[in-house]
């Protein structure tokens, strides 16, 4: 079978790109830079989802639904998010179609314009926190612990699938609290939410930090990210969690009475992940021959084909293999047999690796009279016979070792690539080559962080929440530094 | 305790605005037309949304996601679509908006104008065929079975909470298949399933029927729709399954090869429930004193109040209600144990009878001695007193006697609402009395019908699938007709 996928040593972007296309998990639409998600990565997502939003509801949060659009004068009220978010987004001006006099199809109406355009909500807070004040008088309406699962639009410019939409779906909590303390635990609840989240169900190790100024998102005063490294050296920032401190509250004059009676502005905190996870869970543990699920997030765990010479051979077998797959189902196992005869084992085996189910069960004519079966699994490409007996429970604890295994390795990839750098010389060798995590000093400027970036792309991804007080000279500057900062390229 | 509604008998209308804000379901939102679904409110929808789920996959199908945004020209392509959805919609004319040269706030930026002007998706037919003929080029890639939730824009002059609501939230299917057949089997499975789902879970009894061509979907050749009766007499139509003939694959041009190498369109399907399902829900069931919720899309389905004096009364009313908590727990019931000290237990009666709580359990210091607990139904209002023994099985019980109880009372208004009428005068009569469902003869004419509606605001609201074939004169015209069909004032 010819190798359907570039590797990634010839072109990652191109593996990534041809990988995401075969495995049928989404395609570019028609309209610029929006995707069509496709039935296969979808059902991906959903089980991402299913997890988080179990995970949001077990911390006490609650789902709800906000309009799509917002009043252009909206992102004026708060000075640094219209910074941040006004400006490439797609307006709506006008609410009418009518036809085309010339007979042409369909014209915009020009009797039909708003007298305030709409802006499709590239983020929620504005629209939430003018919600928010009628909701909040006292500290009796507080905390207001809301999340909300929907789609957001950012005019970008350059797209890739999952990782750089036009459209992208969403999760955005938005919390209101009476203290600033408690909405700082709740930005730090979320972070580790996401740590856990994406270490235990995508077997992705992540590095939490907090952003630098510049990094951070537009109007918190504290930016919380998740970063993992992808395999070709580059950071892939996976989720982010904000102190907006009482930036919105005072945008949208939003007080409360406290205990004492005294009137005060509300805390806030925003946090969010995106189908851009889709693309972090791909890079991080695919392989030339296809993906590579962690069994905690593959919609079909496994997969049983069988080889066979006529009806009768595939009855016998088709017994055996309904057998199994009640026995794995029953275990919560999700089974998917494929005895279609419009293609061939070979054609099937390889369609299998590229989609990434983690094992595969083999059934052929000598499996039945000696009560075998061969057991293939995904992330080693092992292969081995085994008895039927006990197969099932065999495979569930097969399944855990696997997810295991994958984050093993993903674990490993980093260690090798993640270095502490001293001198501006290795620094730049290591960017410039295979990249990497690089844990540098850095002099806590603005310049020193901008010229760094200009001349390597390297970005701080964060300072990392575990970073010991290490006194140090800035890698760039040779200004004195208290602690190391975490560098790297990325997405 | 004061009524906190409007009766509805006063005024209906008020009465369901006044519900679905006190009860916390939603609320309008700034921007005209737009909702905001409140954390209960949308607990509720997506105790619906899990369900169709659920029944969506077990009828084969998967879910997807297709772009926001349609380019314009392809409302042009399907001529009765673009009659039926080009007109009112949310229209986006540019990308980027710039700082106001005069310094007040931002302004859109006349250089980002779109080439071709992007719709905001009304219904995903067109983007979604256009996707289609790229994946469809044999009978081997049919049939394609994809549902997709999304978010959707009309722009409604009038709206009102969930029943017409310029955004709102469903679910779109979206079928293609090799055969006439098998379109229209898929076409009438789902208006089934939908009715299944009505019936069961909502316990709001339906009327299958297909409708007149006049209240046809633009581009359809036959739609389906479920009717409910709701208290004011009117129908509400809470679902629709279109057939849609091959008119879309003309318009995208989607052709397969079928199993004798003959190259034919392909046949399509679509249908779709939305948050106006919501509406429905509320106004079958609820009464003057709040919402009454069936049990099985009720988020919280049991709630234990404390009466109680001092904190040591408290700490052995708190044990009790654990147990039984748990005991309801390990049943699957949804259960809240209120013990907050802010609110009165006459305040939380009236709250949790408003919010629609099935089932209410009050323990009180007499209970202590007695062993015994108070039970409370939603659905009755009856309140008696039980042993705390054996009370979770009780319960288990009495939620699914409610849910059937919920039903008939429902099936009971229904049936002495639903009227067999054969002169117009009668026809008159009670359309513009107190309404209901009336079976009457039509002589099949887009004029009668329009006359009928516009002397009375009665429409058809469907052909029922099961009625039968009974030789009759139109009610109207006194022209033959071969059988009843349904008429009502609609929302």
């Amino acid at each position: 079978m010819a190798k359907v996928l570039t590797s990634r040593e010839e072109d990652y972007a191109q593996w990534y790109n041809d990988l995401v296309i075969k495995a049928d998990l989404a395609e570019n639409s028609v309209v610029r830079g929006c995707m069509v998600i496709k039935p296969y990565g979808y059902a991906i997502w959903e089980k991402m989802q299913a997890q988080l939003d179990k995970m949001f509801k077990a911390t006490g949060h609650s789902n709800a639904y906000f309009p799509l659009f917002i009043p252009k004068s909206f992102f004026s009220k708060e000075a640094a998010h219209v910074e941040g978010f006004a400006k490439e987004c797609a307006v709506v001006t006008h609410y009418r179609l009518k036809n085309d006099p010339d007979g042409k199809g369909v014209v915009v109406d020009p009797d039909a314009k708003l007298e305030e355009e709409l802006i499709i909500r590239p983020t929620s807070e504005t629209i939430i926190w003018n919600t928010y004040k009628n909701w909040i008088q006292s500290y009796r309406d507080l905390p207001i612990l809301i999340n909300q699962w929907a789609n957001v639009v950012r005019w970008e410019m350059r797209t890739r699938l999952f990782l750089r939409t036009t459209e992208f779906l969403w999760q955005e909590g938005h919390t209101a609290h009476a203290t600033k303390n408690e909405a700082v635990e709740e930005t730090i609840k979320i972070v580790n939410l996401y740590a856990n989240f994406a270490e235990e169900f995508m077997a992705m190790p992540v590095i939490k930090g907090t952003k630098t100024e510049s990094e951070r998102f537009a109007g918190a005063l504290e930016t919380y990210s998740i970063e993992a490294l992808m395999q070709d050296g580059k950071a892939l920032q996976s989720g982010t969690s904000h102190f907006l401190g009482q930036n919105f509250a005072k945008a949208f004059d939003v007080k409360f009475l406290d205990k004492t009676g005294k009137l005060d502005l509300v805390w806030a905190t925003s946090w969010g992940v995106s189908t851009r996870l889709m693309g972090a869970l791909i890079m991080a543990h695919s392989d030339d021959n296809g993906l590579v699920l962690p069994p905690k997030l593959a919609p079909i765990q496994v997969v049983i084909v069988p080889i066979y010479k006529g009806s009768e051979q595939l009855g016998e077998l088709g017994e055996i293999a309904t057998r199994i797959k009640n026995d794995l189902e029953d275990m919560q196992i999700s089974v998917k047999y494929d005895d279609r005869d419009t293609h061939k084992p070979g054609w099937k085996f390889a369609e299998y690796e590229l989609k990434g189910i983690p094992v595969r069960l083999t059934l052929g004519p000598r499996d039945i009279e000696n009560g075998t079966i061969e057991i293939a699994r995904r992330d080693t490409l092992e292969k081995k016979t085994l008895p039927q007996e006990g197969i099932a429970s065999y495979i569930a604890n097969l399944l855990g070792e696997m997810q295991q295994n994958i984050y093993n390795k993903a674990f490993d990839f980093r260690s090798v690539n993640t270095f502490k750098v001293d001198t501006w010389g290795e620094f730049k060798e290591i960017i410039n080559g295979s990249g990497g995590f690089v844990h540098a000093h850095w002099d806590g400027t603005k310049e020193t962080e901008q010229k760094i970036k200009e001349e390597t792309k390297a970005t701080i991804r964060c300072i990392p929440i575990d970073s010991e007080v290490e006194p140090g000279k800035c890698v760039f500057s040779g200004k004195p530094s208290t602690r190391r900062v975490l560098f790297a390229k990325a997405y």
